[in-house]
């Protein structure tokens, strides 16, 4: 039953940036090389908090898997597919369903915690509440063998595999119980210091040309003790700073460092240099991406085709729980 | 937006008796010379409470559709399917659940009621929960105007309007609210007096020979105020007497209340009138039932041609509503 299948999806926000390349692409990528990986538009997931506003979904999931494959996911490697075009993602879900108990929904973290954080939004609803059914179907129906996930995920984890196994008992052995495989991300820091996020307004996006990029970086908030350029500042209190150790070689933040302390360097000038950095580093891809973006109907394709891919593997595991379902 | 379709659905609990066939079946015929009906075995139901034992699942199915058929249900008129086998079930389910709230589900009387009252199974599922949500699925997906139902299932069909009429109010018109075609259901008593249900031992299957037919009728309860036959009887304390009306006929009635009443007739021989009738109206049914069951693979055939018409209109609406979602 062991295979060297991974699943990951991402739900459609728009545009990606920098936090999701360093959280979630480049893991991805790392991924693509070494497994069978299905990666999807997660459109369902959108709906559980977004069902009230669907607008830019379309548009997100076109943003979203342009950055995807100007970044590096290549759909002649992995699977790329959109949820929604997958009828048997609801299909177990709904099978699921009937084994999960709601105890299980309700002591999921994250349920509450999010019910109370987003208090703009009415997520008292049964398909907010069953999520992790939803969740543990886009996994298991492709019998994946790992999941990528960081340490907040592992109790949405722990629901798949218990959901799984709850399955596995009921019904005789169908789905393996997927491994977690956690992933180390950086927490990438917006320009005001906050987490990178899409709705603080505070994020570098990929798909930012190198003008946008070089305005962002030099606004980015630096050591807030070190009013003047003849003041000394420590690079451990820069938020700056934060992206130099993902963009700028050891040697030259070594120097940086050095400048900071020694109040030689001035945050313009240390910041001109991160700049520079990022932009050389993400140039490729970028005329990538609007090189991608110019063909009309790509992703569309791409989708299509992964869907079909998918759609293959979901249906023979479906056949195979329909007849330990006997149904 | 309106049109005369009809959908109607049946648990799929094995051999149908004489309960199903007053309170259902006849309507049923009675519904397809006047309507298009979509009639569904609703083999994902039966998993919101049978989850935990699915072995009978496929039998029962079997056994019942051969009832429809034998006693008239018309593959050419009607469309006869498999609920498990249109996937878009699954899949508007899974899209109604986003804007279905919890509360709705939870101040459903019968969530709380079959909690109490099945306390041998532990009905504590999400799928358990989300029961009107499938069940407006199943409704709305045909677009159906009209849905019979009996006084009790009138909340449960408020919920699918209510959920029909919050989709078209978020997304745009789309569903039509279908509305209650109440039926007058006779109450079909068992050979004990309590209400004919298979799990009480109690009931006349629609599969029975004359045979057993007449032993079940029999052994019927009668007025048990009645110890001999030279007291006067009482047919309205009779429980035999309830299914009198059902195949005897009116003249042959008062004849039957004058004789009980003035103790000419003894329940046996008044037994043995009902036995008569009553193997006389269901022979022919039982005779096409037995020839239908002799052709291998039948009901299968029916229902797979059932399932594919069905998806054709079910498709249909899933367009839409995606296109009204926009995902
Ligand atoms: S010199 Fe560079 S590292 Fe030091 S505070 Fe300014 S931006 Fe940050
Ligand atoms: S005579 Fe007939 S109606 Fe009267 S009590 Fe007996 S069975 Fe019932």
């Amino acid at each position: 039953m062991s295979n060297n299948r991974i699943v990951s999806g991402m739900r459609p926000t728009g545009k990606l940036h920098l936090g999701h390349y360093h959280g979630v692409l480049s893991n991805w990528m790392e991924l693509q090389r070494n497994f069978e990986c299905f990666f999807f538009a997660a459109d369902w997931h959108s709906l559980t908090t977004e069902y009230a506003s669907t607008d830019g979904i379309q548009d997100s999931i076109t943003e979203m898997v342009l950055d995807w494959l100007a970044f590096g996911i290549d759909p002649e490697q992995s699977v790329i597919f959109k949820q929604s075009r997958v009828p048997q993602h609801a299909e177990l879900n709904l099978i699921l369903s009937m084994i999960t108990p709601v105890s299980w929904l309700e002591r999921n973290p994250t349920y509450k915690e999010m019910q109370e954080n987003l208090t703009t939004k009415d997520l008292s609803t049964f398909g907010f509440l069953g999520y992790p059914v939803l969740m543990a179907s886009d996994i298991i129906v492709y019998k994946a063998a790992r999941v990528p996930v960081g340490q907040d995920q592992i109790p949405h984890l722990e629901i798949t595999r218990e959901i799984a196994r709850r399955f596995n008992y009921l019904y005789g052995e169908v789905f393996p119980e997927p491994a977690a495989l956690l992933t180390e991300t950086p927490k990438v820091l917006g320009i005001d210091g906050r987490k990178m996020s899409k709705s603080y307004g505070n994020a570098i996006f990929l798909s930012d040309d190198a003008e946008e990029t070089r305005k962002k970086v030099m606004s980015m908030v630096t050591d807030t003790l070190r009013p003047f350029k003849r003041d000394p500042g420590e690079p451990d209190r820069c938020v700056a700073f934060t992206l130099h150790s993902l963009y700028v070689d050891a040697d030259k933040r070594a120097e940086i460092v050095e400048g900071c302390r020694s109040a030689q360097l001035g945050c313009v000038d240390c910041k001109k240099i991160l700049a520079q950095a990022m932009v050389d580093t993400l140039a490729p891809f970028r005329e990538k991406r609007v090189e991608l973006a110019a063909k009309p109907g790509l992703v569309d394709e791409v989708l299509a085709e992964g869907s079909r891919k998918a759609e293959v593997v979901a249906r023979q595991t479906m056949d195979e729980a329909r007849a330990a379902l006997k149904v």
